[in-house]
């Protein structure tokens, strides 16, 4: 295998159910990466994590190169003994960190300099830099840098912004020395432009990477146009290549998501969320720091089979939630990864079996009962 | 059975092999309880908490009665099943914790009057109603209410609590119902003054409890002085039933408290010492903080078999802990409780051999050695 495989297993409509094959090992699609930022998914040892269903976990070189460093991760081994994650790993390129954390950034053709968000300290990175440090961690999957701009901006620095890019994935695919089960995919970027959009896609495709991904959704435009920007643009990449959506979302944005035709995932909601006391249930999400639960015995989701439903109620997280208790933020952490985890495989499981658009359905309808319920208890001031 | 069994199984020396049965299971002595203060030990699952090893968790009435209240614990079931715990608790009376967190405190023959630390509110606790609270909570082993004076206090104080403490126990265990699998310890207080120890050990057996438990160390007495009282007082008490050392210590204090006769102990050490960084290993005391260990892919303790100690190295844990990682508290913790009970195994064993006197001997030097090893290193500049 030279760079990493892919194969579509079903497809029922746009909705894709695939096969991703890495160095690290296989990754039923369309899945969803928990964050491990910082070589860690806050709160989680590595076999809660797998307990949760998580295959492959994302990992991120901006935050990884300032502390401990990609030359001290590989000379202990690469990121998988450093965090003791046996399966595949995708890293960021940093690209986004780089301008939502750090301070006196400055974007050149050669690469993007600024300051740490830790000590101050100066680093640079270069679409071969960026290359290189995934390349150290060992990452299976590694991403080319972009540049990511602010929403809203005019169309034009938008355009510069993913004109350059495109430039620096031609220069990250050049960096790359492919090896078996290791590969790296590029960036569509473009905003809320449809012909932006076109135009980073074909680019890249051009190009030619392992897999495309889709970057600067999720930073505050209106969901209606992500979507639409989705469904015009994912029919511009090859059919098979894995499609990664980066930076989403909530379990509604998956479900749509999929029906485009996406692929992948990542998303901070589920353990953010976790450690602000919220957990995702079949129906909707549930605000545990809420006086109601607390004398409430039954679990964050009746209908859920995680270690965390099956032996601890809602008026004991609220009690730990209130309290401020690690085992709060971590019982929310692991309940919320299982959701996302078996909400993919439903997913799956529903365009394996050719029914994808009838589970997207009953999904969105559900939602809207639950939270018809909802409003109706609080209007009754429960 | 009535109340709580206690059978001892081998003596050597002073020390004692032995097993305590109560409602919820067996535990073997001596024994460890990790504090689980407000329903948790902190940021342990209880499947966690069950594979350290640990059989048996202390819990806090003065805690759960502020949050979320002794009435609301048992109307969801008790405190087994809202922590999720199916092995043995001990609930401490709330004693200690009125004198050292509350404000405003008002100690009278009746009981003690104190303001919440969480809000301020107005709260009262009496011998009956400690008793009261821990059989709502549902505990196997209650304590009975004391009164616990900073040390050190003149004499006259000292004794004048000690004694309003043993009348206190009389009171706690006229109102406690003993139930099968579930017992009533009484405390001996008397600080440091041997005279007043006996006292107070004498009249708690002429009550008659199910255990005795000694509390009122680690308060900042000096350790030889503890060790001259234990030894004194350790005696006075009845060979048949459980003795209970209260808020210790450090690893070496358990050998030596073992070896005058102690049983069972409890101590924040292995989990808040896990919360800032420190390990306990069979060579002492490692600060995980400490730039020494960034590049070391060693685990925590080359000689243990626990989960953290089989997975994850020492650079990865100063990594988690620098970044403020929850993941850093939890694996430090976990080691620690697992450490702590490896301990107690170990102890458990010599004893039943008849070799805890070359086993202690054992210990202490190997911690000697380390520590000239340690200090050999630090003077070389490492």
């Amino acid at each position: 295998m030279k760079g990493i495989g892919f194969a579509l297993v079903a497809k029922d409509g746009c909705a894709r159910r695939g096969r991703l094959e890495t160095a690290h090992g296989t990754v039923e699609t369309p899945a969803f990466m928990p964050v491990g930022t910082a070589a860690t998914v806050k709160g989680m040892t590595s076999e809660a994590l797998a307990d949760t269903g998580a295959r492959i976990v994302l990992a991120n070189t901006y935050h990884l190169m300032l502390r401990p460093g990609a030359e001290r991760v590989r000379a202990l081994g690469g990121l998988h003994r450093f965090m003791n994650w046996p399966g595949p790993i995708l890293t960021d390129s940093g690209g986004f960190q780089v301008m939502s954390l750090s301070a006196l950034r400055d974007v050149t053709e050669s690469g993007v300099a600024f300051r740490s968000h830790i000590d101050g300290a100066r680093f640079e990175l270069t679409p071969e830099r960026a290359v290189e440090i995934q390349v150290m961690l060992g990452a299976d999957i590694a991403m080319t840098l972009d540049e990511c701009v602010p929403h809203p901006r005019p169309k034009d620095d938008v355009a510069r912004a993913m004109r350059l890019t495109g430039r620096w994935a031609e220069r990250s695919k050049a960096a790359f020395v492919a090896t078996p089960g290791h590969g790296l995919f590029g960036i569509v970027q473009g905003g809320s432009f449809e012909d932006l959009r076109a135009e980073s896609a074909n680019h890249l495709v051009r190009t030619g990477f392992d897999g495309y991904a889709l970057g600067g959704f999720a930073v505050g435009e209106e969901k209606a146009v992500m979507l639409s920007v989705l469904e015009a643009t994912a029919p511009l990449l090859p059919a098979d290549a894995p499609r990664y959506l980066m930076g989403v979302g909530k379990p509604e944005d998956l479900v749509e998501a999929v029906a485009r035709g996406i692929d992948m995932f990542d998303c901070v909601l589920p353990t953010r969320s976790g450690r602000t006391g919220q957990a995702f249930t079949r129906e909707g999400a549930l605000n545990l720091r809420n006086a109601v639960h607390v004398d409430d015995p039954r679990p964050l989701d009746e209908s859920c089979a995680c270690p965390v439903c099956r032996g601890y109620g809602r008026a004991y997280v609220n009690h730990l939630v209130r309290a401020g208790e690690i085992l709060g933020s971590v019982l929310l952490t692991w309940h919320n990864l299982h959701y996302y985890q078996d909400l993919m495989e439903e997913v799956r499981g529903a365009i394996a079996d050719g029914r994808f658009q009838a589970f997207a359905s009953e999904f969105a309808a559900g939602r809207a009962d639950a939270g018809a319920a909802r409003a109706a208890r609080a209007r009754g001031g429960r």
